[in-house]
């Protein structure tokens, strides 16, 4: 029996330590998607108790709580801190099998230096020990980030967003990371919400355009994307129920915007076809400044209408869109390359299921301007565990080009969640060696180091072209 | 090589082997859901011989002679009983890899103490052993039930049963097994079958309500639920295509009842509607009495008409129907949460590509009404198998809380079938074993054996409410 | 560790080795389904160097080219020989995890005697040796054939296709291997492909047919079909993005060929009820003639325009169609088997995710005119490779006769890709040598060998009912 969580977790055979002792371990972390709040690194805000850190904002864990029958006045409400984490100390222990046991394990040990195992028992000792450890300067959001060997961040922004504590960091000479804006244009794309007139107002105030058109709104964004291209903005992103490709004429996608401008309600199809023209426009104006394209989809938000009148969205009511037509994907990237306008992109299905079906789509789009141009992105959120991560590796690898992968993203609000590199660098190790001691691949290290250096780190720096050197 | 099934059957290491014989397998068997006939309880039917045991009624075993090409008349034609068991025997040898080979070997060691392996050599000898066997007054229909420690028995029920072998049962302080109904109202709600009308008189009889309208039928479904409920019934299920949501007003729902108790065709789209309204009253009455519902769904009936007219349903005939809209089942749990009116669920998909989608759709509507309050069904029918139970097990726990999984399911017409549970346990005792030998989750017995003593029988004992006692 | 890629390669165990090499490496193949050129067979081609050989037609190579960020003119352009496989070479080493790189070293081993790694450093020594091999005469189309230990061959090809090379073939004593070919109408049946009047004037000519209406184009396939049957086909395949059942009246189907006819176009709606049509047709057909129906879907293909216009069609550019609706395959099976007029088929769905629903479809319609009637196809293209194989081989198993298999098809353009077939085996091997190692069935080599030959060879020998005598 192997000990629990030790140095060599989930490291099955000589040839896995071997590959991540060697090449993955010490190597920094390239965070190109992440939803800390620049504001917090800006201020290098404190945490007081482990209570703010763990269950202040993470919807993981807010959801097996619930899971467990524990009430929302322990998860979400306004009960104290201590008895908070009393509350999903035990709960941990029902944990078996989830990701949660693993990452809470890893931060315990990472950042707190607790070998222990988190249980009801130990609820005391280890809320006594993390009070203390926060208290010391490393513990700060900075110092976390420090600690983590983070060279670069992407935040996620909003084209409305005045990006002012991204130039406060990048003016500040004491902090070396890099704190770039990645582009989530969502609301200026969902058309159908109540609140699109709203958000429209305030991209008119901050782009000074007047939108009145779908040819203004472009107008307002192309402004807005010069301003994040300033600011060292490399990479965009879009959330997504699935990718749609139901194209139409301009002046039909004219006619539908006025409509909605008017305050009246789009159809279905109006709003398929006015996603697909400004999905368009968009991979059209990435392309021209050489920005990265993220694809998320295959997800569906806000299911518990009870819960979102009380808290609000991401707060762990989405769930998995199995609506994905694999067809309509691929005539949306045929679309764009038509015209020699598609971007780097990377395309992440929340539905495990899309695996396969994204492995043969990118192998259709890929040229010489980059190596592994098209990618399937890494497994996220809901897949973001051992059998997750093992399947999209083993699938893109049977499918393409395991060896120019991007690699792990974080996708979390939390400054804790970088050990989530440490996981995926171990499962990826694992794979690599099994296959290796399996005799399915040579035990020619100087490649195999390579290969698992370039999905841990280089890969990343070279596809997203960003410059090091400028931090 | 590990001896062919032997008593570490599916057990590959120790802490599973501790688990499975310190926690599992001596615990009893809660039987939520099966389809044995009350009748036979009752009457506590006696077995002539094996084919009669084994052949009489499992359509699995008929779908896999027909796979070998066996004629009909072996099946379920008028060929003498030995000479079906014959073919059976010769046809299992070519079932590698297949639950059956394990669930008949398994039946064969706990039933009738052979330790060997049938095929057309032996088969000889099992056909007397058997016979021999199924004398002794231990195997009867009760007999069997007291062999496999089962302590309650919920059967499938149609709202017009008069339930009067439950009574008899309930009433025979000779049997000490609660054997309850379980409320399955298909018949009440598959508006567009030709018979439906011929249903509605026969409820209108049971019920003394005249079926005139919607509302009328909800009020005579009402009674029969009251009824149930004081026969003991905690518990239903709907055997659906797909779980659909396609909300309408009453009137329209009055309109298109109206239509069809004319005697006339509704379209798709009016079922869909009669449906949703069907399943929203549904799970209404269920959250007002505390009863589970199940949903089980992602199968496609009856789909070789020729066999159909020859054998009526149930004869092996379904396949998987993978239309199932993620969207759409969220948004009906959504409808009945809204109001609070939704009860504890279990959601089943006979399509294992739902698993994931499942897995985070029921994290959207827990609350603390109920540890797991919504919950993923155990792997079902066509998912009855090793890989079919590892991997729901494994996405439940990736996805929620496995700790507080209410477990298997017989879902069967044979009382041999109670194997399938200890199929079930020794698949769980591995996969934790595997995790705990993996250093994954630590070697803490304690919690461990309380897990795995839930999933096989505590946690459903919460979960449905049932008073062991009452028996 | 095991050597790379030795003799047990894929072979994880004792009972894995003795199945192999006791039942499998020595069985000849049957390349029931295969994309060779019978003009070269009968030329008997001979290459000059490997790139020939290997990147002459291989998509699969090119594909892996371009993620990997090589230039078009090393992939498809006019880069020298030499060149093109120094490029290739470098890409291989990145194919961790890839079919490519297991196969190209299979052939390397089989056909070359090449026992080390192909990479940049040894290139130029695998060049220089394939060319000295490819001089021998063992190296032409029918010494590479005859080195595999083929019996068999059916080629793809079009009813209109004038079958003069399988003729001469047939008519050359010195050449022991029927090559024979498979009915693949695709042509005639894409309605809405703008060629498609072009089509029907060459099937005119060939067959003496007016083909002025849906009854006129099925008389001249049904004369096509008679033409094919005199040369030996006995089996038949179609290529669908899904296989759909939209059925209409015979009146309706002529209306729609009358339209198109014209030149007009046709409707979506309406292109699928004449393909329903065309597949009813066929298979009334297939079933007449004892021919195999094989149903290939969940393709879409030619994604990319750009290369397409520059490239062609089968040259990289395809994905999976993940709308494959089991509903409609199964009603049109069910349409079929009603008037006792379905063939013995086969289904092979592109999406891996479909095979769970086609294991139960198959059983659906099992019948004692032969063993295994209905097939699930062998994992294909871009599920060939050792996860793809083991997931098909596991979810056959779980749900119905693997015993009965018909087992691996090439589906190449290349003499070398026979090695696919000892790939396949081993990974049969060791599913079933792995699970007789766990205890899960029982150390009967008889049974076992049996059932392995049979999977490599004898299964479909007698499901085709090929006569390999007259050869």
């Amino acid at each position: 029996m192997k000990a629990f969580m030790d140095k060599n977790f989930l490291l099955s055979n000589e040839t896995a330590k071997e590959l991540y002792f060697g090449w993955a371990a010490d190597t920094p972390v390239l965070d190109y998607h992440c939803h800390i709040n620049p504001r917090e690194i800006w201020e290098d805000r404190k945490f007081e108790n482990i209570t703010q850190v763990w269950l202040g904002g993470d919807h993981y864990k807010w959801r097996f709580m619930r899971s467990c029958g524990v009430e929302e006045a322990y998860i979400t409400g306004d009960a104290p801190d201590r008895e908070k984490f009393m509350k999903w100390a035990e709960c941990l222990g029902k944990a078996i099998g989830n990701p949660l046991f693993h990452w809470s394990h890893l931060e315990l040990r990472k950042y707190f230096g607790y070998d222990g195992i988190l249980n009801k028992n130990t609820a005391g000792e280890v809320w006594e020990l993390c009070s203390r450890r926060l208290a010391d300067p490393s513990m700060s959001a900075r110092g976390l980030i420090r600690q983590s060997n983070v060279t670069l961040i992407c935040t996620t922004d909003d084209p409305a967003d005045s990006l002012e504590y991204h130039k406060k960091i990048a003016e500040d000479d004491s902090f070396p990371v890099q704190v770039l804006p990645a582009w989530r244009p969502d609301k200026a794309m969902n058309l159908g919400k109540p609140d699109y007139l709203d958000y429209l107002s305030k991209l008119e105030q901050v782009s000074g355009v007047k939108i009145d058109s779908f040819d203004a709104l472009c107008r307002a964004l192309r402004l807005r994307m010069d301003f994040f291209s300033s600011m060292g903005c490399r990479v965009s992103d879009h959330g997504l129920e699935y990718v749609m490709y139901q194209p139409a004429e301009n002046a039909e996608i004219e006619t539908i915007f006025a409509k909605r401008l008017k305050g009246e309600a789009v159809t279905k199809s109006e709003e398929l076809k006015f996603k697909t023209a400004f999905l368009l426009f968009s991979g059209r104006e990435y392309a021209r400044r050489n920005w990265v394209m993220q694809l998320h989809y295959g997800c569906k938000r806000d299911n518990n209408t009870l819960r979102y009148e009380q808290l609000g969205p991401d707060t762990g009511f989405d769930c998995i869109n199995n609506y994905t037509p694999s067809a309509e994907m691929t005539d949306l990237l045929n679309a764009l390359c038509k015209t020699d306008e598609l971007p780097r992109t990377i395309l992440y299905s929340l539905n495990p299921n899309d695996n396969q079906a994204i492995g043969t789509i990118i192998g259709c789009f890929q040229d010489s301007t980059a190596a592994a141009k098209i990618q399937q992105g890494s497994a996220w959120w809901f897949n973001d565990h051992k059998t997750g991560i093992q399947d999209q590796l083993t699938s893109l690898a049977n499918l393409g080009n395991l060896s120019g992968f991007v690699g792990m993203l974080t996708d979390s609000r939390s400054f804790l969640s970088y050990t989530r590199h440490d996981y995926f660098r171990r499962i990826l190790c694992n794979l690599l060696g099994t296959w290796v001691e399996n005799g399915e691949y040579p035990a020619d290290f100087e490649t195999l180091g390579e290969i698992v250096k370039g999905i841990s780190y280089n890969n990343a720096v070279n596809y997203f072209g960003f410059d090091l050197e400028k931090a």
